[in-house]
């Protein structure tokens, strides 16, 4: 934690909430502050889309939403995020929409930088591409991680049109990189349909478990928290959300909606149950602003960062 | 109860649902009959807004939608309530967008004669400053009441900017002004984060306990509806809906959207099982129509109204 | 079944899913294969709308929107739908928007052909009228049939503005017709006020069943499905889906919405739940694109299309 | 002219614009007043529509966007119409949505009565069908007209899918029944191909000229007024307006759109200078609401009725 | 001009466009560089709206479209005007929502301070109001000004609902403060008709003159520009654009909206024929995001402003 | 020419223009005819956009656009197209999103195959990289061709983040590959400014003339036209429209949209202007479907390449 106390959002008594530059949740900027707990940064990359592109401008757009937040004390969780750490925003990385691999390695540099000495990273995406990078700077410092993983679909595929970097194959590189602690990592959400069966077979090879929506629907929330924390442990867990594993319904503005996902107050009941996991890195990704209405899946999105927030402050469990 | 056959609203089997000057739910205007039980009536008025304003655009976008309304036989209820009362449009109130404080003493003046004599009135905001003038007027008939508040946000604030009249602060106003029963008083919806953890302390103090959305995931509808019921006994009550109870997926619609809310058939369930409440007075506010897609918020908003016109003829349990 | 291996979509690894000519799901069309076992027809009409028209717009949008369906494997009903069987897009049928008997039947001669030899048919519509000719090509086949209508509305009035064919009426037709067998059809999802209470009397009276969303509120989706299957039993069953059966969050492009809908897994469960339904024919139907958002309505129909897919291969229970 | 001094609109200064009963520029309803030079009705009719319907909605959304008129002194006209003649919103003639014949028929009677003692009418459609009730009420009263016809399309076509009353040929049916004056009448804005060349031939043996939007680029504006008044002189005339006449990017929401029309300033340019003309019913249509953006479509439909409120009160030229 | 090599806008070739916080055009922060020319500054503040609110979301929607500028070299006017003088964001002007006068006092506070020592000032609104306190603040250092408004409404009425402050009258109270230069101020692209035709007298009697947009049909574009120029000379002048000066199809995210306006290139023209003015303060208001659509609105607002920048930096005619 | 009959469009006598599989303007299926002069085929790339991507739709919504055309007898160019050459519609090119080189060699491969023995390719993009693979094709069966180039930008920058092959740098490669006629080659609709302006320099000397929207309300579009037929004379050329040529106004649905455009009876005047031209391969890119409004943008892109089709098969001037 920084040795100084920490500088918190602008008040929205002296400045409106739609006032003023439009750091995430009204949060100082990274170069306003002598030093940080927890990054929260923006990665406006989305050259592995598969479908709907447009998830460059979620950055943008996140932050515009999250001028809609009040982050002060969280009830639930008992805790009041702002108070207790230095959180900043540091801005967007920099990268190329022209060439996944040399995207992908200007990410992990700048997202480096910003988990030297342990510090926490959550970023915007973007799309889940960015998530490789991202897993790797955090990996470099904490070793491997268990991933969990909120997401309507599996993202362990083997390659696009012959890219081995896209929205649903980066976490198959994850695990041949050896990034994934084995057999602890999970996929939360998952629905729909798949070209071939066997995808669940190969997936289950690189160590992962799945929690499906009907699974949900028959055993309940609470059973999805405790197999969770039961699988994880207290192993350093990256969680990385992928915004469509929301319904369309809580979330239209996202590449690959399916329907049939997860309902808002299930989706924020799970996310609050993690708490006490070993949270060292995390990531929101997958909002199309273009095919957002009313900003409600920037807001959904800005909001689940805010949870995330919360966790890292709490991370022994209630 | 007026002294002759209640007056229904314009046959669709003769006038198609889309054609005709729409008041609401196509009700006779309160010029077009004698004299009235229930008056709907619009305040157009969104000076008190702190973040998305517009809801001044909301009576006119409640009566469009309200066109989809069959307004006739109440299946849960089991209750034909144009039949039972003579219910009428009285258009909107009239009041200057540009000083809070006037607004609220213009709609006031005007609810005021709405409400002689007994008479019901239903509001249709407006941003829920709008919910001061009408309770103000409701209590001046009946006294102080006990007020059952659905809403994201507590709205006991104290002052915005230094102003103390806004949607935010109004219920704190209702209180200091003596225009509430103690302790008889709840929030249900509540969600989010706040500035402020004193807020609730406060809250508490001006006689107010709070249903949060996760108390509903813990206990579910009915014990929501019991605890409201124990609370409020035949109390006289004044029901004011701000429409953001609702979670964003179904009611995208307005200013301060606030994820994690009620779904659309837990929210029919709670106001159906408020049947035998003593209710002197009602209001669904914060429809803001610029964010709005197909008119689903204002559609909400207008169902949300016509159930309360069935509550208003079941004065007695089912 | 045909009697070759069945043709199934284009690859997504080598034609990208948002390229390329959009038949359903990227199916083959009907020429393109010398026989098949199941056909998806458009039946682009909307001349028996009663409020907001545009469903004739619906095939094509519901086409564009299953390209991001993953035709393949379904993994609760355990079944490849395009492997068992030669499922083929035969394209739309003409009929004109201007004359509701003339349009019937039109595409009750061309439902015919399709029908023609035990093959069973899918139809996108359009607005609920279509059912009726359908039905009249279906039972013209299989005799009469039971009717599972999944619908806010009952669809079982007897005539709008002096006619007896629109989309609130088909369903009187279809038993006045001696279409549907008695006392084993049924209506889920109703929901909303009537303008006169004894709609239920007489709909009671053509053999309906209604299973209203409060019912599921009450019984939850296990009952409802129970409740289907005990009425149906092994009887030839036709499957006709309104889209607005949903609540309005989850559909919003329709042409009729009332909120207090089913939600999205709610829907899914029941249909699955249907697995080993003797169907012999099926819509989805009142999409209203002009209404729609990201596609979050055309998307709903087009699964809902793909569940029809997978039953119609599992006619036995799993 | 009325015996009395017109009531004029609601004052701005009184009611906020967005305030009250939405009547057609805050206009006295046809009940309010003793009587009437001039009704404004709408027609809501949308049943010869070949394209995207849903100009049913539109006397609403016109209404709606009415509010923004200031309805006072025209200030190019010379004319501040609501205080020369009195101007009514008679509301909405109400007609079968299922038969187009049975609808015209049920238009031609309102409209008669409307038109009775030689008031004027001018009507917001509604589908350009509407056209032929509206010019049989008003030549029933004023013999034969000259037709002057905004539009991109020429709509003497003969029948679609064999239906004589659509929207585009309801203006061959007007010829052959005697009631436009041979050899006066006239499109304006027609543009884009047609099927048939010969389209031109039969439209020019009803009598029509054709001013297309390239002439109009040609010669320019003044040449067209020239033309008009030259052609027209002080015959009766009915002008018909479609609101497709003005180019996609300043009426989106409409059925038929075609790139290249008339810009705004053009088209007000035009009208105006029909000034002295001899009007006796004119209507705006095709509004289509559900493509409509931030209301501009029904915002230049409005404001083209109020320009028809001027002419009517200069019918000597300037 | 400051003492140093201008900082320029965040290179497009190192940061792509949607990347990094949204400063206008990218330029810094006005707490990055030690000194400036040109300040661009937010004033997010609408409640002096009459119809539709919603400025308040203006400035950061501009900044947002103003991601799309490349603010380097202007050819028309031939200069490049971040090389030639400092220009920053200064954010935004805090100021309530709730009280004009006080927001209004506010907004000159900070303004003065911005304008202090000769700076120059661009504000982007915000109504209309903010003109006042923004010509207030520029008048105390420069005195009176010759204000040359580009819009399609006068805004020098008296009071609204007894307001004196608001977005349609606050000309007049600069004209009564003695801020404006007598018979030197124009009103430019004024359209549509008034409530009362003494509106224009009063008007000239503030010393005002007129170009309305049907001045520009007769006249041309040239003519405006000349008259402009003849009129105001050298003296120093206020420039105020609303963006409804603008027609719908051009800028359709605005609160009063209306037909017949001003063409994008049509502006552009006479916006660039203005160098030479001695423009002493600058503001771009009523753009309304909530109403827009792709952000052109906040396009031609964000264009507008860049225009501005080159007009700062060409105070010599070409 | 075919030695056959041209087959033409299905007939919306007969078929509803919304019904049927949307092949563009309805021609038929390049599969449906044994042999076909031009070939209309969609190339859904958007990898080299750098602002807004998503036009990898275009060719799907540009099809369902092309439904409201009626592709008939051109009347200013006196041509029926489908009667005098045999149209197809030839589908999508199949290439990866994922790597800009491998998919420009995929629609190159693709292209070849259709522009073989001197047919003529129409593309529909996708972004305006594709036209670098399209212009490969076209001069490897023309040789090198003039390039007349509609658009707001001049496309000649050498790389962004280091690729050289993107939406805003592919036509100096054209230029460096030899595939222009030097000193023949004309940008058309240019605006805005440059980050610098020794891009004019180099876009100069790569042998580009340059015709600016503002020489356009210079010299009028006579002019446009003249310099245009002077320059390219009867050189073979390929005609580019990036559909950003338009004003937003007119075409708001596109990934760097500026203001200041032409509008649309400006554009159809100069491409109709373009007759007699020898125009051996043409495309119209850049049209993002996600930004766009009752799909005005794709009817304009839709009606772009019906004027095409008609100057192709009107070679020599009228």
């Amino acid at each position: 934690m920084v040795n100084f106390t920490p500088v918190g959002p602008v008040a929205a008594t002296e400045v409106p909430r739609y006032a003023g530059l439009g750091t995430f949740a009204r949060l100082p900027q990274i170069t306003q502050v002598p030093d940080y707990d927890v990054a929260i940064v923006g990665v406006p990359f989305d050259g592995g889309t598969s479908f709907r592109p447009g998830a460059r401008f979620a950055p943008a757009a996140v932050r515009e939403a999250s001028r809609l937040l009040r982050p002060g004390y969280h009830v639930e969780l008992e805790t009041t995020p702002v108070e207790v750490a230095q959180f900043v925003d540091a801005g967007d990385i920099a990268c190329t929409p022209y060439d996944n691999h040399k995207a992908v390695a200007q990410i992990q540099e700048q997202a480096a930088k910003l988990v030297a000495k342990g510090k926490t990273v959550i970023a915007i995406g973007g799309d889940h591409t960015i998530a490789l990078p991202m897993i790797r700077a955090t990996s470099a410092v904490h070793g491997p991680v268990a991933l969990l993983h909120f997401d309507a679909h599996l993202d362990t595929w083997d390659t696009y049109f012959g890219e081995e970097i896209t929205h649903g194959t980066m976490f198959r590189r994850a695990f041949e990189e050896g990034l994934l602690i084995e057999d602890r990592s999970m996929h939360v959400g998952i629905r729909g349909p798949v070209y071939d069966k066997d995808d669940f077979l190969r997936d289950h090879e690189f160590g992962f478990q799945i929690i499906r929506c009907t699974d949900i629907d028959k055993f309940g929330v609470q059973a999805v928290i405790d197999r969770i924390k039961e699988r994880i442990g207290d192993l350093p867990v990256y969680l990385s959300i992928d915004i469509d594993v929301l319904d369309p319904a809580f979330a239209p503005g996202t590449g690959t909606p399916e329907i049939g996902g997860l309902y808002s107050r299930e989706m924020l009941q799970i996310v609050r149950g993690l708490v006490g996991l070993n949270i060292v890195g995390a990531d929101v990704v997958e909002v199309a602003p273009a095919y957002d209405h009313a900003d409600v899946t920037s807001l959904a999105a800005a909001t689940l960062v805010f949870e995330m927030m919360a966790l890292l402050t709490k991370k022994q469990p209630i």
